[in-house]
């Protein structure tokens, strides 16, 4: 991680967006929640739709035009200058979690929308169409996929995921349908004119409020590899079975969480790449105070930035399982539930975002998003790349999300002063003679 | 342990008990159970009621008078040669767990009855009265108690655990009346003339086959101290948060979980008194699979033969465990969930057992008693001791629990001997100038 130091603090009147119009537009889009339990406004519900009817009210007041595209994004579209030119696109999401926060994905729409309105209000014209994104569906939803919309504007919302089925029974492509999709077009969803996509997002983690940085360039959004290993032994009495002769599966199972901890801190302390690695699930069987674990049963979320450090660490992981379980006179099971590969941000869009931070006079620093993004998605289909802003204390999906109203103004101005340069730099680059040609 | 081996395998037909009746009467005690769950026969229900007056005719055709006592437990006597002599008494239980096993107390019950069946086909007259207990409730009941009758007969049934609800709302003391015990009168259970309590159990646990050893004579039963540990640190977002800024909760209870198998199993090496500790119980929350675990609750099941040993143990505990918190960024609480002291057997009554088993050439084994027992509320009025017999791969609480025929009567010879040399041995000792006046 590299940091570039901001020359001063920058004064919310000095921001060349509206940070007033940000918040008032965020805690509006909030306030649209089940009202026993904010902050929760989960895909494909009535809750969702009614937020999404309120946000093309104001794309439109923005000036854009919108539509919903045939994986059920609602889009938002401002012409550019020069006819047929790719777009540049912004966007992020307006589902949440159950109980979640206010800024987790509600904070990139409404910043990518300011970026619309303030192009707008400075008589802006850019040179490429710019289309702001509301993706449906990023959050795991309860058909039991996350990054719906995402998937299918890059692709690969392939057959067998259609088929999910949630609440009532109702398959995946019914209920795109349903929000206003097209899963019978679902092809011309593709996109393969997209010049540039950028999100803003909240980091989710600790690192720019300790650090005290404005924002974070994303270098690469991790691979993440779920696994779930199960430790067979011997239930037995917990008063009869001596020490000695006990084939205990739960300390089997307590040692495997200690080496992936250690394993993995490790790791990541060489510097080799951001890597991370949690055993959020851990049940022990039968369970009865006065019965030794028969089996414990783990499920191992692992994140990375480089495959390769992913790859090594699950050789690592195996045979060290095996010989835990040997150990402990028990057997082992590994299997892999998931596993998706690291996504690298676009190096150009990087270095648009870090010059626009140093423009402004606010730091950032280079960091792998440990969660998924529809960035990930979009950087299959065109060159991708984010910006964080903090959060705090690091918490996110809970109703405690809390992002201060300068830091989302901070990140939507770097948005935006990025948003220009790209726009003027890819324009060189499409020209005759230009840089790349 | 001390084994001592037998001087050649004993053949059925030249025990002094006859192996086909008890086999024959523990099988027709076990089919009284719950059809569609064997072996079940829990305490309190018309069940078990049911095994009870099964059990009550078998006494009476052996000659014996029965009873139930203020506590509810069914005793049948025989009495002895010598007026107001003091009773050996010999029991176990007849109540199971649910989908238990056939031997789990019935053995106990079925082996103390055929000592008095083999002592009347012998023509053989005690000095001292001979009763059979079938005591109340010896597994943890539906009121959330074990060991009633036991208790009751120790004076151990205090106010506070008679007025604990089971189904319906039901209060112990209603139960213990309903099933013809009479909690008024419940001071005429307190008994202070048993000159000696036998119990013969099935281990429950792998050493005796492990072993070869055809009884165990029981040094002790252990204390029994169970804790609740909770670790609390700081839940968090499983791919944003790096490894070295995480308080990961799961992580420390996992070590606290291999400390405690690893400082329990050099204690037992160390061969001062038997020690077991077991964390059956281990919950890790919220338990996302993205989560960082921000608590994790440990149940620990401690048991051991010597109070010092235990009490140094939960010194060191504490003092690790808040050890290990602080390494980890977490909280600990330490609490004590029940707490009881170990239970010793009478040497006099433990030699007896030794030289019976030696006067019949089976093998025996000195050792503790990791599970609970009614012997142990037994110990608080009277000499009290145990033997115990094989079970197959230390197998209990299951219904696949099984001891075979010939190992039943084994034990159970071992049984009647010793009531033979104890009925004399404690008329020497009672009588003037006996051994101990």
């Amino acid at each position: 991680m590299q940091r570039e130091a901001g020359t001063a603090p920058v004064h919310p009147s000095n921001l060349p967006v509206d940070g007033g119009r940000m918040w008032s537009d965020l805690t509006a889009l909030a306030s649209i929640t089940e009202p026993d339990r904010p902050w929760t406004r989960r895909s494909f519900t009535p809750r969702f739709l009614e937020g999404r009817a309120w946000l093309e009210r104001r794309f439109r007041e923005a000036g854009l035009s919108t539509r919903l595209d045939a994986a059920g994004n609602l889009i938002g579209r401002r012409e550019g200058r020069v006819p047929g030119a790719p777009a540049i696109m912004l966007g992020s999401h307006s589902d949440t979690v159950p109980s979640g926060g206010r800024f987790d994905g509600v904070a990139g729409v409404i910043a990518a929308l300011e970026v619309a309105r303030a192009l707008a209000a400075a008589g802006t014209e850019l040179d490429h169409p710019l289309e702001i994104v509301d993706f449906l569906a990023e959050e795991p939803s309860e058909y039991g996929l996350s990054c719906v919309g995402s998937r299918g504007m890059a692709g690969a919302l392939d057959g067998g995921l259609l088929e999910l089925t949630g609440p009532g029974g109702e398959r995946l492509d019914a209920a795109i349908d349903r929000v206003g999709g097209n899963v019978a077009a679902l092809a011309q969803a593709r996109r393969d004119d997209v010049a540039a996509f950028l999100e803003l997002h909240i980091e989710q983690g600790p690192v720019l409020e300790a650090t005290g940085t404005d924002v974070g360039i994303v270098t690469a959004i991790v691979g993440i590899t779920r696994l779930e290993i199960v430790f067979s032994g011997q239930a037995g009495h917990s008063g009869t079975t001596p020490m000695d002769r006990r084939q205990d599966a739960g300390v089997a199972g307590a040692r495997a969480m200690v080496w992936l901890r250690d394993e993995a801190r490790a790791l990541a302390a060489a510097g080799d790449g951001y890597f991370v690695a949690t055993v959020g699930i851990a049940e022990v069987r039968p369970g009865g105070a006065n019965v030794v674990p028969g089996e414990m049963r783990l499920v191992v979320d692992l994140r990375g930035e480089r495959r390769g450090t992913m790859e090594d660490f699950l050789a690592r992981l195996g045979a060290e399982m095996a010989r835990i379980a040997g150990e402990e006179g028990a057997r082992v099971s590994v299997a892999t539930l998931s596993d998706s590969l690291p996504a690298h941000c676009d190096a150009t869009l990087r270095a648009a975002l870090a010059a626009s931070a140093r423009s402004l006079g606010v730091s950032s620093l280079d960091m792998a998003s440990g969660a998924g993004h529809d960035a990930a998605f979009l950087s299959r289909i065109a060159p991708a790349a984010m910006v964080f802003i903090p959060c705090r204390e690091g918490r996110s999906h809970c109703p405690e999300e809390w992002t201060e109203p300068g830091q989302l103004a901070v990140g939507a101005s770097v948005l935006l002063e990025a948003v220009r340069a790209l726009d003027a730099r890819l324009s060189r680059r499409d020209a005759p003679g230009g840089e790349e040609a």
